[in-house]
């Protein structure tokens, strides 16, 4: 337990959020449901998030004047995703708490730092190989012994950035086709399934982990989570040591989100760390009384964490792209039903999500 | 079925909410999750539902200009508090569809219509008399044949405008420290308990009702919402029937409540009906899939409207006046906390709620 426990945000006061998006949007509403106001900054004219938030900032993340200002109105400051500038983060750190923290962000913004530190922790990973040439590619497609896959260090998501490769050949293009941005090559796994462990660690240093889903992954986007899915009740166990291990070595305040594969021999392995209320957890909303929302929040506020059990088995599946166009059909369905008051649908876009619920069968 | 369907409001489009109070807090809070904004229309500086809503207006309710205005940016209107001015409630309704119509809304606002209707539709009440006159009052004494309650007809809550009297010349005073306001005279009901039924109707006619929670006032103010209460199967039917005749009755659309006393010998007489959320229904937020918050958009925005199974039993309790000091020891307790983002905390004020929920023993 570590003893730098601030003064908690009381009601009344204002959690400062960078970023406009879902995740913003879902944080706020969790915030005002605890009597905090939410201020949201993002770029963007018409963020999801200022529909929901007591107030917002329109700015760039390098706006050193807006960002002075929203940490003036703040009491303590968050962000939604994990691509925000460092630079930022750590400028708003000198004015006001910001949770996580600069040190915590920085290795998970780094794919070859995040997988370094899996490894330093013990934990295992698919074998990975920095790449910052076309010969480093070749060189470590040899060294792979197998199929692989491509990824740029740096502001990959929902398989942007990412290619798989088969030759030496191939490894060498898709880092030409990265602009050389400095990448990773990983070795393939030919998993059974995929998981996620969603956690939370208090200022007071005590973590929680909710039951981790099976995740459903389409297209590099996450169609689906099931809770329990096909974990063992000890690779249950192992998946949320997996996440405590991290948490504390990276001396985490937050919801984050670890997402693993499930070997067919039955190994956890660490794909990505997530530093922030991840999608693989929205089904928390319905299923505990906890949600990872307002968990963040009551992390980030100094509040105490809440509970995590599972009162429900469940299953969150995401709406994407044209799918939102159903919305009344999707209404009528039963599920608890989630749309992001995105103005425009564009292919792949997560436009809102449905959670349905069934008696628990166990997994607590 | 009635056959007046209007197009639904789309995500993406407003729900005015008349009213900026913790229900119109919740409402915009279920606004948002449905991909709706809500526009609050308030008459106080501060008013909570201001914090979550995408825009707001703060104007009187006899400012035409003002709700000509509001009316011109929302897609559907209703209100959180029953104590709307009829006359604005008809002026917005030419201009757009208001949920519940104004119709509806008249006999819950008048404690003699109100008991009149009940008692037209063969349901059961305390014994009422209309009190216009200090002869009045002594006359309806005289009819009750035991103690009774005078009540002002309208705009009571939470015991305001209510005493208990034992007399003829104590129900004459009562009159007249109402200031002559026409009142009714109310048998006493020595009831075993308090129950309600929260139910929506859509605008197809559809009828849905939640479990009736069991009620305990303390100084006239709800302490705590228990379901399933000590409702037998037969009186959970009953209270759902009654619910459906009255909603049918008014051709309601939108959520209302029933409160009843449940008489020593069984009995379930309707007390009061509220033409809005209710307080006793703020567990269904996490009982059921959808909450009495989203079932109300839903109807009032034309949609479907949700499952009102409980999936667990649960125990609502308010957080009244000095008692949200403690928000640090509630923040601890485990149960889902609410905070109505009240600035200043005031006797006998609702400054929020925490829900506890158990595997559930039944009721549904």
């Amino acid at each position: 337990m570590s003893e730098r426990v601030a003064t908690p945000v009381a009601p009344g006061g204002t959690i400062g959020i960078l970023g406009g998006g879902q995740l913003g949007r879902m944080l706020a509403l969790a915030a005002a449901r605890l009597g905090l106001k939410a201020h949201i900054y993002a770029d963007d004219a018409d963020a999801p998030a200022f529909q929901v938030a007591a107030a917002h900032t329109r700015a760039a993340f390098d706006d050193k004047i807006a960002l002075a200002k929203f940490a003036a109105i703040c009491d303590a400051i968050t962000f939604e995703f994990e691509n925000i500038p460092e630079a930022a983060v750590s400028y708003l750190a000198a004015l006001k708490p910001v949770h996580p923290s600069a040190n915590a962000l920085a290795p998970t913004q780094d794919r070859f730092a995040e997988k370094s530190l899996a490894v330093s922790l013990g934990l295992k990973t698919a074998s990975f190989f920095a790449v910052n040439s076309g010969d480093d590619a070749a060189e470590a497609f040899a060294g792979l012994g197998g199929h692989g896959v491509m990824k740029t260090r740096r502001f990959g998501y929902d398989g942007k950035g990412q290619a798989r490769v088969s030759s030496a050949e191939e490894a060498a293009r898709a880092f030409l086709a990265f602009k050389s941005a400095p990448s990773i090559l990983e070795g393939f796994v030919d998993f059974a399934f995929e998981a996620s462990v969603i956690a939370a660690r208090g200022q007071d240093g005590r973590f929680a982990a909710y039951d981790p889903p099976e995740n459903f992954h389409e297209h590099h986007i996450l169609r689906r989570s099931t809770v329990p899915g096909r974990l063992s009740t000890a690779q249950i166990d192992e998946a949320k040591t997996i996440a405590k291990t991290i948490g504390d070595a990276l001396d985490y305040v937050g919801v984050f989100c670890v997402e693993l594969f499930v070997t067919k021999s039955g190994k956890l392995l660490v794909n990505e760390i997530a530093p922030r209320v991840h999608n693989s957890g929205h089904w928390t909303l319905e299923a505990c009384l906890t949600s990872q929302f307002e968990q963040h929040i009551r992390a980030v506020a100094g509040w105490p964490l809440g509970p995590v059990t599972r009162h429900s088995d469940a299953v969150m599946e995401n709406i994407i792209g044209a799918e939102a166009a159903d919305w009344q059909a999707l209404a009528a369905t039963g599920g608890a039903l989630y749309l992001y008051g995105k103005s425009e649908i564009r292919q792949g876009r997560k436009m809102g999500h449905i959670t349905r619920l069934k008696p628990s069968r166990g997994g607590h």
